[in-house]
C-alpha cells in the first residue's frame, strides 16, 4: 500500500470545492479581454469594500512582517454583539469557522444533518472530518426543519442551517428557528450560517445571537465576505457558548486571520453608510433582475440574499453561451440543480448586460 | 452528556498554541508605551517586508471584494522549483500546510514521530487529528534521526522534521536527510519544514525539492513569514508528490490564501535584493548577540535560523525582568526548556538594547 492509500477512506473520497470562475481564468480560457468580462458568480459586493475598511488596510501596511493580533477585532465584536470575548471564534472567512465546527464535533461514527441544495461547504467539511452525511430533501428549495428534526439520529452531532440559504436564496423566519432549537437535543450543535443576513429587510433580520444564552448548542456564523465586501481578505466569525468556542479555538490555527483582514473588519463594522448603500443597490438590483427574468419568461426563487437563482433548462449550455459573451454566473448542478443558474446582484449596468446576454443565450 | 462532552477526547485534551506576546498586549498589561517596547519573540524580519511585495499589495487594494485566485502564485512557484503546479499546496501560512498534512494522513489509530524541542505545531496538528504522539529525545538539542527512524511503528504515518529547527536553531545536513529518507518506509510521510532555510549560508542551503522525484513520501514546507517578512499576511506552501498534493488540496479550504498574500508572495519571490539584505542583517545580528551572550557568560545553541536560544537558569524570572524593561523575547518552557529563552535577531540597535536589558535582568 502506498502512502496515499493509507489516507482515511473519507479523505480519499472527497471532491474539492468548485469555486466561481475567476475573470482572469475566463480571459485565459476564451481570450476575452478582462475588461469585457463581468463576474456575477460569487456573491461579491459590486460596490467593492467599505472606504473606511480600505483606509484601515492602508494604515496597517507597515505591520505586515508582524504576526497578527486579534485583540481589537474580538473587542469590537464582543461590544457589537453584547457577548464576552470568550464566545467569539475568528475565522479565515466563515468557511474556516464551519471547518472548525466539523473538526470539533464530527468524526467517524458521527453524522451531520443538512438540507438538500444547501451550501457545499457543509457536506465537504463534514466529510473531511469523517462524519456520515444525512441530506434532508428540501421544501420549496429551502430547509424543511420538521424533516431535519426527524432526521437527527443518536449519533448526529451537527445540524447545518444556512439562513438565508445559498444557492437557493430561501429564508427561515425567527419563530421557525426558535421552534426548531427548542426541539433539537442539547447534545447536537445547531449551526446557523448567516452569511447573507444583512441583505434581509431590517424588519426580517434575525438577531439569533440573542438566543445563545438560551441554547448553548447554537453556533451563529457571520462573514465579512458579502455585504462588507472583504471576500479577498478572508475574515468571518462564529458566536457560541464559551465552552464550544474554547474547543474551536484550541483547534484553530493560532494566526488564522491576517493583519489586514483584522483591521479592515474593525473599520467595516462601523461603516453604516457603506452598508446602507450596499443594501440599497442590492434591493434595486433584485427588482431589476427579477423583472428582467419575468420578461424572459424564466422562473426564479424569490431572493433573500444578494443573488437570484433562476430556471433555464439546459443550464450547462446556457452557461456556456453566457461565458462566450463574457458573462460569468454560477452553474449549480453540483447542488442537485442542473437546470438552474445563480446570478449575483451587480450594479445596474452589469445587471442589464447580464439580462441582455441571457436573452441572447436563450434565443 | 453535554455537547462538548461529545467532542472527541483528543480534541478535549488539546491545549491552544502560545504565541509570542504582541507589543500591544505588553503595553496594555504593564502600561509601557508601544514605542518603548521591542519585540524579538516571533522570529519576524526586522527589516519589515520586501518593498516589491509592498508595492504589489498596494496595486491589489482595489480587488478585496473579490474571492482570491491563486493562479499566479502557483505558476511562480512551479517555475521557481521546476515542479508541475499539481505538486504545490498553498497554505494560510505554512501552519496551514502542516495542518492539512495531519488531516490527510493522521487519524485515531495512527501515530506521528517528532523530535523533543521541535516546533509546537507538529504535536498540536497531530493531536488535533487524533494521532498518537511519539516524541523522540533530542541529540544536542536537535533531531536524532537514527532514534527517529527506530521510533517509526507500523501505524506511523507522519514524521515531522524542522530544518533548521525552531526553537533550538539546530540543523541537519543534506546527506543526513537523504540517508534518513532512504530508510523510512515509503508509506510514511516525511515532512521537512524549511521555514528557516533561507537563513543558512548559501553553501548549506538545501534544495530538498530536488529529492521529491526520488522520494514520493517527502513533503517540503516553506513559508513567506520569515525572511520574506510576510508573517502578517499569512502565506506558505508545501511541495509534494502530485498524489499527496491532490489529497491535501481536497481538504484545503478553497479560499485559504487571501488576495494580498498571493500578490505579495509573487513579488517577494523576485526580490533578491531584499533577501540578500535580510540575510546580511541576520548574519551580523547573530555575531552581535552571540558575542554579547558570551560576554555575559551565557551558554547558547549555535544559530542556524534568525534567532538564538540561550541558557539563563530561571527563565521565567529573567523573562519577567526583560518584559518590565519593554523587551519581549520567547520563553520556551512549553518546549521542555524551562531554563532557556529564545531571542529573535533584530536590527543592531534592538540587539544592543536586548543585551543591555539582559545584563540588567541577570544582575
Amino acid at each position: 500500500m502506498s502512502l496515499c492509500d493509507h489516507s482515511p477512506a473519507y479523505i480519499r473520497a472527497l471532491s474539492a470545492y468548485q469555486p466561481g470562475k475567476p475573470i482572469t481564468q475566463l480571459s485565459r480560457e476564451l481570450g476575452i479581454p478582462v475588461d469585457n468580462i463581468i463576474k456575477l458568480a460569487s456573491n461579491e459586493n459590486p460596490l467593492g469594500m467599505s472606504p473606511k475598511a480600505r483606509a484601515a488596510v492602508e494604515r496597517e501596511l507597515g505591520t505586515l512582517e508582524r504576526y497578527p493580533d486579534d485583540f481589537e477585532l474580538k473587542s469590537a465584536l464582543a461590544e457589537r454583539h453584547g457577548l464576552p470575548r470568550e464566545c467569539i471564534v475568528l475565522g479565515n472567512g466563515s468557511n474556516d469557522v464551519l471547518d472548525l465546527l466539523a473538526r470539533v464535533f464530527l468524526a467517524p461514527g458521527t453524522s451531520a444533518v443538512f438540507s438538500q441544495h444547501a451550501f457545499a461547504v457543509y457536506p465537504l467539511a463534514s466529510r473531511s472530518a469523517g462524519a456520515e452525511l444525512i441530506a434532508v430533501p428540501a421544501r420549496d428549495f429551502g430547509h424543511d426543519l420538521d424533516a431535519m428534526l426527524a432526521a437527527i439520529r443518536p449519533d448526529t452531532r451537527v445540524v447545518w442551517i444556512a439562513n438565508p440559504n445559498n444557492p437557493t436564496g430561501t429564508f427561515l423566519a425567527a419563530d421557525e428557528l426558535v421552534g426548531f432549537l427548542e426541539k433539537v437535543p442539547a447534545n447536537v450543535a445547531v449551526v446557523i450560517d448567516e452569511a447573507y443576513n444583512d441583505y434581509l429587510p431590517p424588519a426580517e433580520r434575525i438577531d439569533s445571537t440573542a438566543w445563545l444564552a438560551r441554547f448553548p448548542n447554537l453556533v451563529v456564523c457571520r462573514t465579512f465576505s458579502k455585504i462588507y465586501g472583504l471576500a479577498g481578505l478572508r475574515i468571518g466569525y462564529g458566536l457560541a457558548d464559551a465552552g464550544v468556542a474554547d474547543l474551536m479555538n484550541r483547534v484553530r490555527q493560532p494566526f488564522n486571520c491576517n493583519n489586514l483582514a483584522l483591521a479592515a473588519a474593525v473599520a467595516a463594522l462601523g461603516d453604516d453608510e457603506f452598508l446602507a448603500k450596499s443594501y440599497a443597490v442590492n434591493v434595486a438590483g433584485i427588482e431589476q433582475i427579477s423583472a428582467g427574468l419575468t420578461r424572459l419568461g424564466r422562473r426564479f426563487i424569490p431572493a433573500h440574499g444578494n443573488f437570484i437563482t433562476f430556471h433555464v433548462g439546459d443550464a450547462a449550455a446556457v452557461n456556456e453561451r453566457l461565458l462566450r459573451q463574457g458573462v460569468i454566473v454560477r452553474p449549480i448542478a453540483g447542488y442537485g440543480m442542473p437546470e438552474w443558474l445563480r446570478v449575483t446582484i451587480g450594479l445596474e449596468r452589469d445587471n442589464a448586460r447580464f439580462l441582455e446576454a441571457l436573452a441572447q443565450a436563450l434565443s
